[in-house]
């Protein structure tokens, strides 16, 4: 068996350059990639986030102008490489906020596993978490939910071949993911540890947080994981790096 | 100005002793009084806890023979001293336990005063805390909501002569009263970190609890409480010192 990995281009948000570099860059527009990950392992179909819809951003959040094409839907996305909804085994959402499980309603019939932590929050946000969280876009009725306890550092292993880590920081239950295509490097996603290279890079932290040490703690994880693996790191909404990923029906493994 | 504090008698709860004495007691019957405190400070009119409803225990924990007259519902206690639902200003809830928030529907117009912590849990149970919790209860469209954050020992006042302090252990944003009555010895109000005074000079925790270290800290916290502020210590669900306090229309203070 091969473990193929299929990033899902969900089209693009703004925001001021303020929410991106901390206390910087006001009045400067931010367009940004938002993107789910697919994976494949041959004996499991698994989706990392679900990104945002169109029309809940048009409707809660119009200033981030969301575009999105109807080939750019999580469905839409998925038929492009043959893959129905109710395929679908495990869908695991790195954390909360809108532009990463908004398409949870497609996947009833999947199990959901997600930080307990992290659902407590979007049904009882703190005041400046607010505008990301929707318990709606998660409160799935009937559907299978694995709530984790903290970890404590622990790798958890969705499936052979994809695990998650806790690096809380962006928000208080955020996950990032490590994955491993057959043939490849293993692949990091950190998810909103980092929006960008730059984050990373020079430790900037963006403007949204729930606790500004936690996140720099995180950051630092991240780039030590990738050291000690081997690992290539995927931004989660960076416009430069993510002209040289490839895209669906595009992938990563064999 | 003068603050008087009545207890409001809400009827009896039964559960199996091993509940109250942890792991001790398989097959006892243990019956206890539930009461809501209500203070009247001259200035306001403060709630705290609601008690149960006869209906939803029958209906969701039946085990629990609820017994509960006409003449031992919130608002039938409140009329029994004069006060309708509405001049409530109001309600803080010790935790979110059926037995001590199912009330808070009749009083809209209140202003609720809760642990955020508390109220996520209410949310998101814990999976041995689910049948405490109903969000159903608390979720009170339109209502007025002040979520307490972590205190870290603080006191909270929630006005003049009342406070409350964080005492988590039987649930995680769990609070415990002190409400000083004109002319009287404060009154501590431990709720559920001792059902009874066996449990808190015994040091005996009970069964259901959300860390018992903590609990055993919240214990050793109340104690000292009292001795250090000379204050009486009323027992949430205790059938022999419950006989020795005074009920509505009978009242502590002046």
């Amino acid at each position: 068996m091969t473990t193929r990995v299929y990033l899902l281009d969900m089209g693009t948000l703004m925001l001021d350059m303020s929410f991106v570099t901390w206390n910087h860059g006001q009045g400067i527009e931010y367009r940004f990639p938002v993107f789910a990950v697919y994976v494949d392992t041959g004996d499991k179909k698994v989706l990392l986030d679900t990104g945002f819809e169109k029309d809940w951003v048009e409707r809660n959040l119009p200033f981030e102008k969301p575009e999105q094409s109807e080939e750019q839907t999580i469905v839409a996305q998925l038929a492009s490489i043959g893959v129905r909804p109710e395929e679908i085994d495990i869908v695991v959402n790195s954390h909360l906020h809108f532009d990463h499980c908004s398409g949870n309603r497609y996947f009833p019939g999947a199990q959901f596993i997600m930080s307990k932590t992290e659902l407590r929050h979007s049904y009882v946000p703190d005041p400046w978490e607010r505008l990301g969280y929707d318990k709606n876009l998660v409160d799935i009725p009937g559907a299978q939910f694995t709530l984790l306890p903290p970890l404590h550092g622990y790798e958890y292993e969705v499936v052979p071949g994809v695990s998650l880590i806790e690096t809380p920081g962006h928000s208080e239950g955020h996950y990032s993911f490590v994955v491993r295509p057959t043939g490849e490097a293993p692949m990091i996603f950190p998810v909103d540890v980092a929006y960008n290279a730059h984050n990373l890079g020079s430790k900037v932290l963006m403007g949204l947080h729930s606790d500004p040490r936690e996140l720099l703690e995180s950051m630092v994880k991240i780039e030590n994981l990738a050291q000690k693996i081997g690992g290539r790191i995927f931004f989660s909404h960076d416009p430069e790096s993510y002209k040289g990923y490839k895209k669906a029906p595009e992938f990563y493994g064999e």
